[in-house]
């Protein structure tokens, strides 16, 4: 039997053989990416497929699935489906899901200085942020902050500026906004509040019938493309510019950290770089349609619309700065946060004053 | 020996089967990417390493190699290092190299459609580039315009808003631009050329030189960040903006048609991601350090900062709808790029107008 022991011995250490080779010939730094065949969940604070955020959340499975040679498959759930549009922080941090689409201006209940990674009333455009986040020590502050709660946070999209919100009636003066109860999040909220509106959290799902009911008289949701699907100018009629609570929201991926470790590299570096492309596509896809929704808007459904009165302008950019400084001196990790973003600020806005500013007013 | 001759093929059969196993196992749409190990060479028309775009281009090459977990390793080779700056173009047309990272306008002796999908002077801000190529049908327009070429282009960066350029004296008013001999490629020569100035193209590294000796009197190049590594400072004094003729410049990939359909599912959609994420990092870049360039210039350089007179913006805007006109009656294809810029930009004007620029102007 001596023989065939060694023959058989021969055909195993050729297995063994196989399966290293083909190890080796996938290769690279995962040398163990051949072996690896996960399905993750995606759960998202946005309706299944909503124009530009539910449908850049399905762009980011489909795009890692297929970049991944289906090695890592990503199944995207919309709001409700698994976990309602507010638990998608908790359910990413238990494990519940391994990855979640979202907006970090939900989460301020977590840590207060969580919105400052999606948008700062009178701060950041889309430009602004993502310079700030990549270049600017941005990103970094975001994953120290999200890491004691077992997250790994990506930028994954950007709506560009928003608009102000709808009214059911004409703001003429700061004094029309005083009981004004406006559904805004983040630190657009806590603004709002500071010139005496009040302010309520609702999922976009909750604005319509919020506002049919009169439980609401006004809300910002996102722009014309988002709010056109909605249907918001069924209930509201005044339709207000520009965004200075949303400038340039950053929309974020959450990976569970132990998940997100556990990958081989290249599965790592194949979700942050699928992350960055969605970064890019939902901005040109908010570019590319806000106008053809608004055109519908007016054109179809003559809604009015109106630039934001200057005194409205100036006391809402006055208690932003307020606010924020008033979160800084109370939570010393919003200050460092701060700090960071308005030296960051300082610079953009000067090269943007000579660069986009001033290209917009050449080309008028 | 029957029962060896069966135990060895039990062996062999494990062997096989082990094999197949691995195939499987890396499965997804690219069954065949386990046995894929390529080496790409990327040629660039950029100086090797230089900030934004050479930089760009490295990051690039390591983002395909990572991501692919070096099944397919990516080598960038600077300006001239494996063939010059302007003939990236024939190279990868060729297949001498399999990619390349360059600018389109530097091809309009190939394609007269070639430089609309890099900049349009007075036209396409970055945002709205990304728009328009990914949105609004430019990327379809570019791939029909380059497959007769043998290659297949992506968006790869975007420099934001440029700066008019350097000048070796101050610009009083259009009569300064009679005769002046400028370093200004693509479209923007062309326009130069109908207000009385003399366009030259050269590649980035032979500008300080051109400029130094007298051979130009002006030049354009990118911004702040790349101006002041070229020492541009060093050979003109007057620095203008806003870039009318470079509002949003995409910098491009072309990837060889014959190589690209050579790849497996997995490494195309890894080669499309890496690209569309360094069409963010770029911008980011470049909008983190612009501003920090220009301090420098200005404060220890005694550069002098100016605004292009009004009946120079006045004159180059007329000047490049003529011309731009001009080509698109000349050439079937460049009327088809041409109107569908246009109609992008009616609409993408009038969004911005009460979002980005209605935005500026509450923030200031």
């Amino acid at each position: 039997m001596k023989r065939r022991d060694l023959l058989r011995g021969t055909g195993l250490a050729a297995v063994a053989a196989g399966l290293a080779a083909c190890g080796a010939r996938e290769g690279g730094s995962a040398g163990t990416a051949s072996d690896v065949r996960l399905s993750w969940k995606m759960v998202t604070s946005w309706p299944a497929n909503l124009p530009g955020l539910g449908t850049g959340a399905a762009l980011l499975g489909e795009m890692i699935t297929r970049a991944s040679g289906g090695r890592l498959r990503v199944r995207v759930y919309g709001a409700g489906e698994l976990v309602p549009a507010f638990e998608v922080f908790d359910a990413v941090s238990r494990g519940t899901a391994e990855m979640g689409h979202t907006a970090s201006y939900y989460w301020k209940g977590k840590a207060a200085a969580a919105p400052f990674f999606c948008a700062i009333p009178f701060g950041f455009n889309a430009q602004e942020m993502n310079g700030w986040l990549y270049e600017g020590g941005g990103l970094a502050l975001w994953r120290e902050l999200y890491a004691q709660f077992g997250l790994v946070p990506f930028p994954a999209g950007n709506t560009g500026v928003q608009m102000a919100g709808w009214f059911n009636r004409e703001l003429r003066s700061l004094a029309d906004l005083r009981g004004l109860k406006m559904r805004i999040p983040g630190l657009g909220g806590e603004v709002m509040a500071k010139v005496g509106a009040t302010p309520v959290n609702l999922p976009g799902a909750e604005i319509f019938t919020a506002l049919q009911s009169g439980a609401i008289d006004a809300c910002e949701w996102v722009g014309p493309y988002n709010d056109l699907a909605f249907g918001l100018h069924r209930v509201a009629k005044f339709y207000y510019y520009p965004g200075w609570q949303e400038p340039g929201p950053t929309l974020e991926c959450m990976v569970n950290k132990t998940a997100f470790e556990a990958l081989p590299d290249d599965l790592k570096h194949i979700v942050e770089t699928c992350c960055r492309a969605v970064n890019d596509a939902m901005l040109a896809e908010y570019t590319a349609r806000n106008q053809q929704a608004l055109d519908q808007l007016v054109r179809e459904h003559n809604v009015q619309l109106r630039r934001l009165p200057d005194d409205v302008i100036a006391a809402l950019r006055r208690a932003s700065e307020e606010t924020l400084e008033a979160m800084a001196a109370a939570d010393p990790f919003v200050r460092r946060v701060y700090d960071s973003q308005r030296a960051f600020r300082a610079q953009a806005q000067a090269w943007h004053a000579i660069s986009e500013e001033a290209y917009y007013a050449a080309r008028r």
